[in-house]
C-alpha cells in the first residue's frame, strides 16, 4: 500500500487542475488518487467529468464534492476531493474523448484561473495541472499559447509585470532549464539577450537551492553547433552567453560555459554508472532541451515552471487524445509532478 | 579471438586516414589493429606518428610499411599496414601530445587527399576517418572546417560541382541524417529549402536500400517547436518541409512527418524492449539531431558521409587532446566505423 500522506489544517492541499475534459488528464487525475498519491490534494475540476474517468478506469473511487480547497481535511479517506470552479459551464461529462473543443478549453482555463487565485489566498501549497489542448484553449478565445505564459499572467495583479518564468523538465537522470519556448526558431534566437539568460540562471540556481543543493553547477548549452567553434559557427555564444555567465559567476552561482549542446547533456545526465558532471542544464531552445530529457521516453518526466510566486509542476505530456477514455493512460508522470510539487513547495 | 577477415586481391583494403598526430587517432587504430579489427585495412599516416602510438597503448604490434596500398595482401598476419603518402613532413613522432599544431593539421589533411585519391584510382573499399582538430586544419590553413566538406570537394576532379553529401550519426538505437551541420543556426535555418531536404531524403533512401531495408521509413524533424504548432510557432514546416516530404512520397520514398523534434527520436529510437518506428530520422540542425545520439554515450556511434562516390565513415568523437599518449582511448567507435564501412561499401 501506498503511504497516506498525513494532512493538517496547517498545510493547505495540492491543487491540481483537471485539464483538458477530452483529454487523458481527468483519468490519470484517478488513477494516481485510486493509488493514495493525491490524498494530500484537492482536484478543481468539473464532477461529472471526474466521475465519468473513474468509471472509464474501472475504480471504485468516491469522489467528495467541496466548495474551497479549505474543506479538504473533511474529506473521507480514500476518496478523491474535488472543488469545482464557478462559471465551468454545463455538459462537459457529455464532451466526446478525443476531440479538439472550445467548451473543454474555456472549462480546462477557467480551472486554472481559480486555481491561481485560491494560490493568491494562501488556500493551496502548489499547483499540479493535468494536460490542456493548445487549440482547444485557442478556439475558446484564450490569449495564451500554453500553461506557463497563462500562469505567469495570472500569478500578478492586473497591471503590476509579471515576473520573469522559466520551464524545466525534469526527470531521474536530468533537470533543463530553458531560456526560450513557444517561439519559432527564429524568433527564439532573436530573444536571446545577456539579461534573459543572466535571469534564467537565477531562477535556476534558486530552484537548485530549494531542493537543498548547496551550490547547484549550471551548464549552460551554447546556441551553435560545437558552442559556435570560436565564433566560426555563430558569435551568439561570444557576444551575449559567455557575457552572462561570467556575470551570473560574479554573483556567486556556480555556472559555466557555453558548452557544445551535442554533448553537454550526455556529461550532465545522471546514470546509475555513472553520476553526471552537473545538477541542471540551461537550454538556449526548446528542442535542445527537451530532445534529450524525452528521449528515454515521458512517463517520469515533470514539467516545473520556475520563477511563479508559487510552485507549478505537471506531466510531461499532452492529452494524449488518441487513447482518452479508454481507461489506459499511465498516472506515472503526474504522480512524479505532485511528489517534485511536494519537494519544491515551502 | 576476433574473427581475421579474408581478404582476396579482388577486394581492396579499408583505407583509414590515422588524423591528427597529436590526438587519440594513431592510438585507438594501434588498438583496433591490435584486436584484429584492421586486418582488411591499410592505415594512411606517418610511420613514426603509428610506432609511437603502439609504444604509448603498451602493445607489441609490428608496423609493416607499403608503398601503395594493393601491396596490403604481402603484409605479414596480425602487422598493422601503413602506407605513408608523399608530402606528409618531418618530425610527426615528436609532436607533443595534446596541442593544436599546424604540421599535424596538414599532414591529417595530406592523409585524407591521399586516401580520396587512392578510393578514386579502385584502390580503396571505403575509407575510415581518425579525428582531426578543426583548428590544427585552420592553422595549416586548410580552407574546410571538417572532414565532410573536404571529401566532397576532393571527390570530384576540380572544376566539378561537388555531390550533395549528408552527414548521418548512427548507434545501436537511432540513425540520423543531418540536412545542415557546420554553419550558425541562423545561417542553418536560412540555408533549409525544399530542394535540399528533398535531396536529404533521396540520399537517406538510398542509404537504407544499401543496409538492405527494402522500403526505408524515414521520420523527418521539424526545425520550429512543436514542429511550428500548425504555423502559430514558424512556418518553415509549412512552406519548406513538408512540400519535401510530399515530392519524396511522390518518389516512392516512404517518408512522414513533419514531426514535433522533442519527440520524433525518441519515436525512432530502437530500444531492446521496443522497436523504433523509424529507420531513419532526418533532422533539420546539427544539435536535433546529435543531441540524442550523443546522449547515451558516444562510444558506440559512427559517423557516416552519405551521397559521395565512396563510402566513408568515422568514430563519433574528437581528438581527445586531454587523454592523447596516455594509451587509454576507447578504440570502439574506431571499430563500429569499420564495421559500418564494411555493410556499406560495395
Amino acid at each position: 500500500m501506498p503511504t497516506r500522506h498525513n494532512v493538517t489544517t496547517a498545510t493547505p492541499p495540492l491543487l491540481v487542475t483537471m485539464g483538458d475534459a477530452s483529454g487523458i488528464g481527468p483519468e490519470i487525475i484517478a488513477r494516481a488518487a485510486a493509488a493514495g498519491e493525491l490524498d494530500d490534494a484537492v482536484v478543481i475540476g468539473d464532477v461529472g467529468v471526474l466521475r465519468r474517468a473513474v468509471a472509464a478506469c474501472g475504480l471504485m473511487l468516491p469522489v467528495a464534492v467541496f466548495e474551497h480547497p479549505a474543506d479538504r481535511a473533511t474529506c473521507p479517506g480514500g476518496a478523491l476531493a474535488v472543488c469545482a470552479p464557478p462559471g465551468l459551464g454545463d455538459g462537459l461529462a457529455g464532451l466526446p474523448f478525443g476531440a479538439i473543443d472550445a467548451r473543454a478549453g474555456a472549462a480546462a482555463a477557467r480551472c486554472i484561473e481559480q486555481a491561481v487565485a485560491w494560490m493568491r489566498e494562501g488556500a493551496g501549497r502548489a499547483i499540479v495541472t493535468a494536460p490542456i489542448h493548445k487549440e482547444a484553449l485557442s478556439a475558446a478565445g484564450v490569449a495564451f499559447p500554453g500553461h506557463t505564459e497563462m500562469l505567469q499572467a495570472l500569478a500578478v495583479a492586473p497591471g503590476e509585470p509579471a515576473p520573469p518564468v522559466r520551464m524545466m523538465l525534469a526527470n531521474d537522470e536530468l533537470r533543463v532549464v530553458l531560456v526560450t519556448i513557444h517561439l519559432s526558431l527564429r524568433r527564439a534566437i532573436d530573444a536571446l539577450s545577456t539579461q534573459v539568460i543572466v535571469d534564467t540562471l537565477a531562477i535556476t540556481h534558486a530552484a537548485g537551492r530549494r531542493l537543498g543543493i548547496q551550490a547547484p553547477r549550471i551548464a549552460v548549452a551554447g546556441l551553435n553547433p560545437h558552442a559556435g567553434e570560436g565564433g566560426l559557427f555563430g558569435d551568439e555564444e561570444i557576444r551575449v552567453i559567455a557575457p552572462a555567465i561570467a556575470q551570473a559567476r560574479a554573483a556567486g552561482i556556480a555556472a559555466s560555459g557555453p558548452f557544445a549542446p551535442d554533448t553537454v547533456f550526455m556529461r550532465a545526465r545522471h546514470a546509475a554508472a555513472r553520476p553526471g558532471e552537473f545538477d541542471f542544464v540551461v537550454a538556449m531552445t526548446h528542442d535542445h532541451g527537451l530532445i534529450p530529457v524525452k528521449y528515454l521516453g515521458v512517463e517520469q518526466g515533470v514539467n516545473v515552471t520556475l520563477g511563479l510566486p508559487f510552485v507549478r509542476t505537471s506531466p510531461d505530456h499532452g492529452t494524449a487524445f488518441d487513447i482518452a477514455g479508454r481507461g489506459v493512460a499511465d498516472p506515472a508522470s503526474l504522480v512524479a509532478a505532485a511528489r517534485m510539487a511536494r519537494r519544491l513547495a515551502p
